[in-house]
């Protein structure tokens, strides 16, 4: 047995054992990142640079067809433009990464590396921008970002990042709460419709929203170990960073204005998502849409006659619609095969061998049911598409079904912290939206306000962590 | 008139006048590009970063194509790997930004953020090659890289510009080789079909060559001034890298040695190539297969009936095949909206007004011969498609023309030095391969060694500028 071959028995740790064992093993065998010399920055490895891709090419289609301009901003922020807008200054500057020196000289100035990019943005826009008839502005950027975190774990917090942050600048307040809400969705739908994740979407508490905006919408997702993932955030920004930069426009009524403005962001914390909210003991379970394989072709007795021609006609017909490997490496046998495909989370696989071939069949197993059947090889590229669609679906329906399991009432402090030590997951209950009971709850518990959902329910009328009148309701969860 | 006419009617410097400022005056006009509050790295607008992401789509595809997978690696690299590689600190350590602090902590070890990849991804290349079985390495970036740069100009030369960088690992020198070649061809090929700029391949001098490498081979553009630009690289590394990383891996053989290694890069720098090889005194001149928009259509006395919703139709029907703009603007003439699309360099305009419409037909304009002809509204769609194509080919042959034309011989150092004087452009000659020649004729003239061209010619048997026994025959310029 090669070494290869040893690396890969050695098992998984069974996610009911060690949740972030599981989550570690998942991620190193499955070739999605590396950890690289600089602490906390990663290497996203092939596999897991292609996840991204699938999810980039989606939300940047849907960015173009909300009338989305891409372009690109200095990577450097010089302090004195980070610190122009208060709150965000505060925010960012204990996790920002300074430059000192360019070549040989020290510089007058020290450059951030940039942890978002609302101030190099805006400080261009205040160039840019002259009249009502220039807006909206609707930019979006896709690149990296740098915030020194002290303890990091790969995707879901890492002291670089991959990114798209959209900036936009709008004539009203409306318009810019419009366009906040517009994003979100597109958020929403990409999670729901290509990640096969289910979200809550809301708004965020003042304590928890994005340093410098007026209002903070998130999805927040629920991982397998009943802790939620904040996976994508929109902000309306008002005029608070259009002030500060005084960016101006002459309106209609001849009158210098400050426009509104948004920004919103997802990364590839997104991927952490992913394995968590679908991946098994076997390791990852990828959702057909962004599974940079859908199909794996592994013949059996591939020496003998016909087998590798009848496993390559297959695959050059299958590669026409579906992305597909056909696994003809000479050095491991289809067993061991079996386990590394379905541990890289590939959704189906078809097997060929001789007595397939004697049947005019395939065996096609599917990643989510672990399900195995014979499919005749004229139906194959049919059943294909079928089971692709199926598998989507499927996995939205157990995010779902696992989410609602896993969502809970409480009307105590108490049974909040009953729930989260037997049982973590989400928790709906009325809350008085006062900071001190947050600071309270979170102190006590860990657990954050995740939302104030836009779908509301009555739970009753006072808090029930401080006994205050209750002024709406919350979703409560720990966090990554 | 309100202020962006104003802007609009100064005219752009003609090339013939200042070079530099119509450079200069055609990329700020024409919104491609901002410099920014940090001196040296610029804005790249969405009209510039439209073109790239042409230009990026037609690589990635033909990197996947020939077996290429995308990666990410860390912006940050640690001093001490920069320094692994002797020759390769020497060249970037004088123009590399240094990260010093992590939000509020000094860091004990300096970071630089990434002026190239090869030392932080041969770190990487040293855990993950065990074996021959492993090989080859075929990984790409797409990512921004820093280079502190003391006079710089947009895409030419900036201090932070975007790329892409292959980085691959072979069993033999023979198939890096290869591969270093074959990334040249695909550059050349993106050159000349999709940016229709003829290139000249060959290898670059001892002196040019990259910081590190065994070999360079480098693509050469003229342009419309007579200077060169290098367009896009291909190193052969050889082993000088795998050695100083302790790469290696067991061989066939039972033995452990160091792969051989290549890698390649273009950059944002290619756009400005495009300005400066198609450009007019009217402005920019874009190749159809990149140009953000190929066809604009501009409605005339759209007040009148029908002329809108004309137009809209034919806007309807093209945008299924090209990119379209139609331009409704109501606070603008024709005539400003004819002077802008030119100025932006879009391939086709198409005019449509009453008459044209009584007439069943509209007016096509070709950007490129500045020509324009009636055509039936029956036939538009056919004949947008057949103009594009015609326009891409034609651009092609005339900048092979202006380079064929602005190519010389030369015999003696005089000939060079009274041709980079009176009419700059390639000089073809032969050359002894010596450093000391190299330095004087750069000392004397300002003129490099471009490449030793894969197509050599023999045009005598002494070197020119030094008298010594010529080895080679070499493009000499003055370059960007
Ligand atoms: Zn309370
Ligand atoms: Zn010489």
């Amino acid at each position: 047995m090669g070494k290869k071959d040893k690396q890969f028995v050695s098992e998984i740790t069974p996610m009911e054992v060690d949740f972030p064992q599981w989550y570690t093993d998942v991620i190193r065998k499955t070739d999605l990142v590396d950890y690289s010399p600089v602490k906390g920055f990663m290497v996203i490895k092939p596999y897991g640079y292609a996840i991204w891709e699938n999810i980039q090419q989606h939300l940047d289609r849907r960015f173009k067809e909300t009338g989305h301009k891409n372009c690109y901003f200095p990577l450097l922020i010089p302090e004195s433009l980070l610190k122009k807008e208060a709150e965000h200054v505060e925010g960012f500057a204990p996790e920002v990464a300074w430059v000192t020196h360019g070549g040989e000289e020290k510089l007058a100035e020290r450059l951030c590396v940039r942890p978002t990019s609302e101030t190099i943005i805006c400080e261009m826009y205040s160039k840019w921008l002259k009249s009502y008839r220039d807006l909206p502005f609707l930019y979006n950027q896709w690149c990296s970002v740098v915030r020194w975190e002290k303890s990091t774990r790969p995707f879901l917090r890492t002291s670089e990042f991959l990114w798209q942050e959209g900036h936009t600048l709008h004539e009203t307040y409306d318009e810019a709460q419009d366009e906040t809400i517009q994003m979100l969705n597109i958020y929403r739908e990409m999670a729901e419709e290509v990640l096969a994740i289910p979200v809550v979407i809301g708004q965020k508490s003042e304590k928890e929203k994005f340093a410098g905006a007026h209002a903070t919408y998130t999805m927040e997702a629920l991982m397998h170990d009943g802790k939620a993932l904040q996976a994508g955030t929109s902000h309306n920004l008002a005029q608070h960073f259009t002030t500060a930069f005084e960016i101006t426009f002459l309106d209609r009524d001849g009158e210098l204005k400050h426009p509104y403005h948004t920004s919103w962001g997802v990364s590839t914390r997104l991927i952490g998502g992913v394995i968590m909210a679908h991946g098994d003991n076997r390791g990852l379970v990828l959702p057909p849409k962004i599974a940079p394989t859908q199909v794996a072709i592994v013949p059996i007795a591939s020496h003998k006659g016909g087998v590798m021609e009848k496993a390559m006609e297959l695959y050059s017909k299958l590669k026409e619609s579906f992305r597909v490997e056909l696994d003809d490496r000479e050095n491991y046998s289809p067993g061991w095969k079996f386990n590394e495909w379905e541990m890289k989370g590939v959704p189906l696989r078809i097997e060929i061998g001789p007595k397939d071939i004697e049947n005019n069949q395939v065996m096609l197993f599917r990643r989510d049911t672990l399900e195995k059947e014979a499919v005749s090889l004229e139906s194959i590229h049919e059943a294909v598409g079928q089971q692709l669609e199926d598998i989507q679906n499927n996995l939205l329906l157990k995010a779902m079904k696992m989410r609602d399991e896993k969502t809970y009432y409480v009307k105590s402090f108490d049974e909040l912290k009953e729930i989260m030590e037997k049982r973590p997951g989400f928790v709906k209950a009325m809350w008085c939206e006062e900071r001190s009971c947050e600071d309270n709850i979170k102190a006590e518990t860990g657990v954050t306000v995740r939302c104030i959902p836009f779908q509301q329910e009555n739970l009753g009328d006072s808090c029930p962590f401080c006994g205050k009148p209750a002024k709406t309701m919350a979703y409560f969860a720990k966090a990554y």
